[in-house]
């Protein structure tokens, strides 16, 4: 039998888990008093929901599950082998919580303040930082069409962020319909827009030159693939000359207000900044981007923005709904890199002999859990070496059923 | 779009999750407490692996996810159908610990006490109480051939289950090989006593003539069935009867020893009991089995049992494993049924105008979680209807930002 972890999924060690789990309970508990409430829903989901959800590329990477019994039959005696699949794995959190909204809705608050962390799947190419099996750290809220939901979703992720250990990060925002607004004065044609801005989140992976390629491949006008190009070479671009080209100024004012709003809540221990070029990847955000920068660090830790239209499409109404997602796997990645701490219970052993009463030494291991993870082993012949081999599995101290000894064993610093 | 939960799958509303995080995190710490220490594996595993797991029937109900790209355009054209798939969604935690253990031994201490909580998937026939996607939440003690191994794994299992408020409960206990030296002496053939077990598992669904009629089929020697119906049907039967029937009286005995020991563990506070008819399903058990019964509720809300062949169908050496994991699902089902109030930060809103500074709202917001989880919310035109809509919701309190006036809000008890 096999015995590695199919591509591109990994198995964690104890101490990765330790991380894992303790950064994952620190974010929830700044999201939970912040009175978002957690919900779940389930990995699988029905193949036309993912195909219809406007995941860009994504839709491209679903594992997809096989129908069983007599449904499989049916098909594969038809010879119809688009139809060999009826569910797949999700690719985020967004879609399903879209549809859980839409079938839970009657017994859920207005606005509704919701946390989401869970794994999801992407059959993407294996390589370094992508995993094909991957935890997603979500808050939404829905129903509320203010800003007031961008500025406290920015609040409550950044505090998370900041109670984990991250600082100087950057908040980059921008609002599509601004960057729309901009493509359209430019010269690309309205109906192209989304797939134009699709083209133009690949900035950082592949620069001006191979955004500008795509959009030609994608057959936009010349001249406003130029004035793109050069729009991008000019290097960064004010607020204010953005709202110039926009007959309705309230995406730039609304924007400036988050901005203003945000940088008050900071307290200065992060950032916020416009960002022209800001898209995101998926095709279902319909207004207000952003995503969070940490210059140690290249790319994202966090992103998320406004999708008004993915409910509707469950519902036969729009609801509001933003969203922010922790990029809970480059976080944990960086914070193992920097061989982070957590701050958990120290592990203890309590030593017996092969003779002891072992009841007894449960009993006596219970009465010394609380500041220590105690864990009880057979006393080997050899102590000295034992205590060696304990202190090398990160064992900060040692006992004994035997006698009332503790012995600290040295840190390795 | 389709808005309801795939069949045999569910959404968890925020209650139910609130329970289920508080009952999770609740064992975990239990467990920790013990020294046990957390993993985590894929939820996929390779589809060989799977089918040579030795699961029962659990095999029959995995959910197999399609090949894609040039590998299922290669099966296709072969027509060859029984390679549409080459992973699946795994059943339960023990095959892919074992995998695991396989994998990551060199970094993993000796005896490995192990948890691990988290989903599993199985295509059955939905009905209440059985899902097709369900938390599974298991400790493991892996290298360990003693009995302590054993009780261990059932005082920290007993006490996480005391911790969440359960009681009155009895561990009922089994060894394989003691079931399988009765059901020789019975005349039963040794190469089929794992098969005549499962059909003998199956006791409380379908009864003594169910089990009989199932082994009758299964060609067992009609003397044996005979003999084993008399036997079923006279009742319980002691630990010193069935030691009677064996050659070895080592398992015997040394069942008797857990039983003992347990039985000071406990502290009064919960039972130990021989079952001589207890199996358990899966087919990879070698030794003890256990599981836990609670008088007010039929079925077990934990099993387990001592499986050492598994981690050597991988690693070509045996390795002693013991588990046992607690019915989850099962556990939440019945608190929720009881009503039962996790005791967690209760819910405040905090009412704000339209016209307040909102990054002054959310300041203030902060300085009040602690006792509270607090949420923000604008404040209605008629106060009166928004507090009971927020009563009704389960909040405790409300807070306003124009002044300092704390509401409690009444209990509907």
């Amino acid at each position: 039998m096999k015995i590695n972890p199919l591509k591109g999924m990994k198995d964690y060690l104890p101490d990765e888990m330790r991380l894992r789990d303790y950064v994952q309970q620190s974010i929830l508990s700044v999201y939970r008093a912040s009175g978002f409430e957690r919900i779940s829903t389930p990995m699988l989901e029905d193949a036309e929901n993912l195909d219809k959800s406007e995941g860009g590329d994504n839709l491209n990477l679903i594992f997809k599950v096989l129908k069983r019994g007599e449904k499989l039959e049916a098909v594969l005696q038809k010879g119809d082998e688009k139809s060999l699949s009826d569910m797949g794995l999700r690719y985020d959190l967004t879609l399903p919580l879209s549809r859980y909204y839409a079938a839970n809705r009657a017994s859920l608050p207005t606005p509704f303040k919701v946390i989401q962390t869970d794994r999801v799947f992407r059959a993407e190419r294996p390589q370094k930082g992508r995993l094909r099996e991957f935890v997603q750290c979500d808050i939404d809220i829905l129903g509320d069409d203010s800003i007031n939901a961008e500025i406290e979703l920015i609040d409550v992720t950044a505090r998370a962020l900041l109670t984990i250990g991250f600082k100087d990060f950057t908040v980059n925002i921008n609002d599509r319909r601004l960057l729309h607004g901009m493509l359209e004065s430019m010269g690309f044609e309205k109906g192209t827009l989304s797939s134009v801005c699709i083209s133009f989140d690949k900035l950082d992976k592949i620069g001006v030159e191979g955004v500008c390629a795509e959009l030609s491949g994608k057959e936009c006008p010349t001249c406003a693939v130029d004035k793109l190009k050069c729009f991008l070479d000019s290097g960064e671009c004010s607020l204010e000359r953005i709202a110039q080209c926009m007959e309705d100024k309230t995406y730039a004012e609304n924007l400036q207000r988050i901005v203003d709003t945000v940088r008050k809540l900071s307290g200065g221990k992060y950032n916020i900044a416009y960002c022209p070029s800001l898209v995101r990847g998926q095709g279902y955000y319909t207004g207000v981007v952003f995503e969070i920068a940490c210059k140690d660090f290249s790319g994202a830790i966090a992103g998320g923005g406004r999708y008004d239209g993915m409910i509707g499409k469950f519902l036969g109404q729009n609801v509001s709904a933003v969203g922010f997602s922790i990029g809970f796997e480059r976080i944990c990645a960086i914070l193992m890199d920097q061989a982070y701490q957590p701050p958990v219970a120290r592990k203890m052993a309590l030593l017996y002999r092969d003779d002891a009463d072992f009841a007894e030494v449960l009993l006596k291991a219970q009465r010394l859990q609380g500041d220590y993870a105690v864990t009880v082993l057979p006393q080997a012949k050899k102590l000295g070496k034992q205590l060696g081999t304990l202190e090398n599995a990160g064992y900060a101290a040692v006992a004994f059923f035997d006698n009332e000894d503790v012995k600290v064993l040295g840190k390795k610093d």
